[in-house]
């Protein structure tokens, strides 16, 4: 699999009286991870949506260990791949390092969503298209579908 | 003017390493105030937006002072009224108070606003209608549009 | 067990661009909402810590699955109670209703951890007061350590 | 004076479910953007608090106009200067641009502050040293404390 990698200071904000980051902070870290993943297809979030005409890639499960605490200006790395591919759903793996440990490591499952045809308001889970699952399954990450690969 | 009072307490993660609420958080605060002090008009957010044909009352300008620190746990009051009414626009001021102490005190000023009624995704200023003003301008509170007063 | 219900309005900025809650939100969520069932105990936070000479009860583990989505305005309740008792960590379960329909449900596991005899800034894991496990238990929930209890 | 700039990428969950950036997310972007100012001393946060003895830097003071609504994905750019130093506290200008277009304009006033000497948990403002007023004031950015520093 495509692992991408991002290198993160942790902020003030992120962090709570005990001085270590407030948990759900990880989760936002999480969701925006899986999208600077995405992007390794070429293609920009508003690309994708209007390329397979999805609503976005909504939630279904959601889970974390936390293995250390990061305190405020910890620089950490976030490393994060598809870690398994069903039709219509996939789980996104994430692992936060501080220097050489672990200090967390979760996933996220999500659906491939596009507007119900018919029921305004809801939603309806599609096939992933095949073109998505080979770049993000190329560990090279140089198998594209748009054209403005981020690196 | 009619002024709204709501009692929270302060949660662990509005706090920073400081011990102390992380200063954003307040602004989160005023806004979610703001929205409670216009369902004193009797209409929820949504009924508000349909009755009117607004997309909302986007901020344009914000400010605050913070006079003392507001720690977890803390209960704190917070009284929100419209200080001034423009024609299409109005300034909300908040008063978050610790005791009898003022911790910190800010206003918003935002507009009423529809959208567009040519360029899309464009919202333009409206007149404030004067049944809203009312509502809000009475220090009594039992003037209501709607007919689920909140108190 | 004891369950705590809480009542709550989701707010606008606790909303993504589709319009539902962005789900880090949730685990906000979470956390406050274990606070208020341990407050059932009779003690405020800020006491537990003090009688009971803990830093907190930091987070281990957290899982939620999202069943139904949730919308600026929308009323909810939280039911939070604890799931399982280990020597020095609890799970704390949590479910968030919208109206008769589950919308999510999760679990945080905790651990009662005080500061570490030897080593500053490091902390370690300790038993469980028993009379912490036996207020938590009693699903009536008069059973209180501290003068405060809070419903 | 010395401008510090960053490009940022506007993350899903800054979002609100008018597609526009929750306001309280900018008061993020300026506080840590202020901390990246700092970093151009050569100082890292916590080397800082440790070399000057200080806490930190409180803020006293926020204010900020909002001209053009930023979306999901937009990149802007932050550019951050102190606009104004005092004896013991001092003002950050924050403008955030979205290509050419000012999308909107801040300040923080901050005081540099110690511990209290006398009275436990409260902090006592202090002279800024001269040496950060003169890294800071420096346009070029070549002018540093420490030896780390961050461009």
């Amino acid at each position: 699999m495509l692992v991408n990698r991002r290198t993160l200071r942790i902020e003030w904000g992120q962090c709570d009286p005990a001085g270590i980051v407030f948990y759900p902070q990880y989760l936002m870290i999480f969701d925006s991870s899986t999208g600077w993943l995405f992007e390794r297809t070429g293609l920009k979030p508003l690309e994708m949506r209007r390329k397979y005409r999805i609503v976005g890639m909504p939630i279904v499960e959601v889970g974390a260990r936390f293995l250390k605490p990061c305190r405020f200006d910890d620089e950490v790395v976030v490393e994060s791949e598809v870690g398994e591919w069903g039709r219509t759903s996939f789980t996104v793996r994430h692992r936060l390092l501080k220097g050489r440990e672990l200090a967390l490591e979760g996933f996220e499952k999500r659906v491939w969503a596009a507007a119900h045809p018919e029921r305004a308001g809801e939603i309806q889970a599609q096939a992933i298209p095949a073109e998505i699952v080979a770049c993000l399954s190329d560990p090279i990450g140089t198998t594209t579908v748009g054209s403005t690969p981020k690196v």
